[in-house]
């Protein structure tokens, strides 16, 4: 008989904090749980606009549709020869980044019983243009350095609020895959 | 007095080859010219949903504004205890290594007269959610690997169109980013 504490959830910041409890029970019995593949498929339309589709992974062990397919376009300004039909490469990077160390942050801070009021972001990242154009005297074709700044404020002292910050970049998937760098297997084929 | 030859401009693959060549010809005259900062906000909204707003950066000498401000939403599917209200921060990390790099091949072709007819991307990235969850396992928090499958077509053999994408992967900025890892600065302040 289901008691009225057994139907209970606790949802705090937004996020079922019951439910990621029971993740965290089920992938310590099965860790095959954690093995996700994530996918996105990608068509060049003209010049700098291409146009990418996400629709489904896998996850907890089957593939998973996501309840919409989303679609992203990613163009360049005019000083970069694109008409603004979508954010450019770069600064969609910066977007992954403060979207997912704002999501660590915000779903760790809920385990630890932490209340977020508010987190807001501005990244700035420098690059030389040269690297992309292939000419002499960039010392790289992206970022030198990106610049991530992150107003948080919430029940904790700013002391504590600082270390939940530190907490989810240190745990934080895109972090990882931009700060340390990844292997990406490119390759080419013919239609 | 102006002749048709000076007025004519060379658009090929949708990308002003003209410009290009005189972007080119700009920055090798002035190389401060070669400097960009691009930027982006992000404002926490509720559980692993968040978005980002991008309106301007700064190139060849100044302040520029986008023609429309770009709003992304980040979210994650009802499995990682999202409401799917947008693409998650690892699939934005997808698109924009596939975006890059297809741009970076589309304009180099351009300026080489490689007409590109056709170019369509497949990426899948691995990752084992035990990092994110501050487990004990996983061996990174990031992907351990992104598999980028690219077919393109065009004016080239399928060797030179290969060719191709290898010289736009080798001046990518994202694919520099991601590949090789990039100096991010965290900074935490209170409101």
């Amino acid at each position: 008989m289901k008691t009225m504490q057994q139907n209970e959830t606790v949802v705090r910041n937004g996020v079922d904090v019951t439910a990621l409890m029971g993740a965290i029970q089920a992938i310590s019995q099965d860790t095959t749980l954690a093995d996700f593949v994530f996918r996105s498929e990608n068509k060049w339309m003209d010049g700098g606009h291409n146009r990418s589709m996400i629709r489904d992974f896998y996850g907890v062990g089957s593939d998973q549709m996501r309840e919409v397919t989303f679609t992203m376009d990613a163009d360049e300004p005019s000083v970069l020869l694109g008409f603004d039909r979508g954010a450019n490469p770069v600064e969609y990077i910066l977007h992954a980044l403060a979207a997912c160390v704002t999501t660590t942050t915000v779903y760790h801070a809920a385990a630890r019983g932490i209340r977020i009021d508010r987190i807001e972001s501005k990244l700035e990242g420098n690059l030389d243009l040269r690297g992309l154009l292939a000419m002499p005297g960039a010392t790289r074709n992206g970022y030198e350095k990106v610049v991530f700044t992150m107003k948080i404020e919430g029940s904790g002292t700013p002391e504590e609020m600082a270390e939940i910050v530190r907490f989810g970049q240190s745990h934080s998937p895109v972090f990882d895959i931009v700060s340390n760098g990844t292997m990406i297997d490119v390759r080419v084929e013919s239609f």
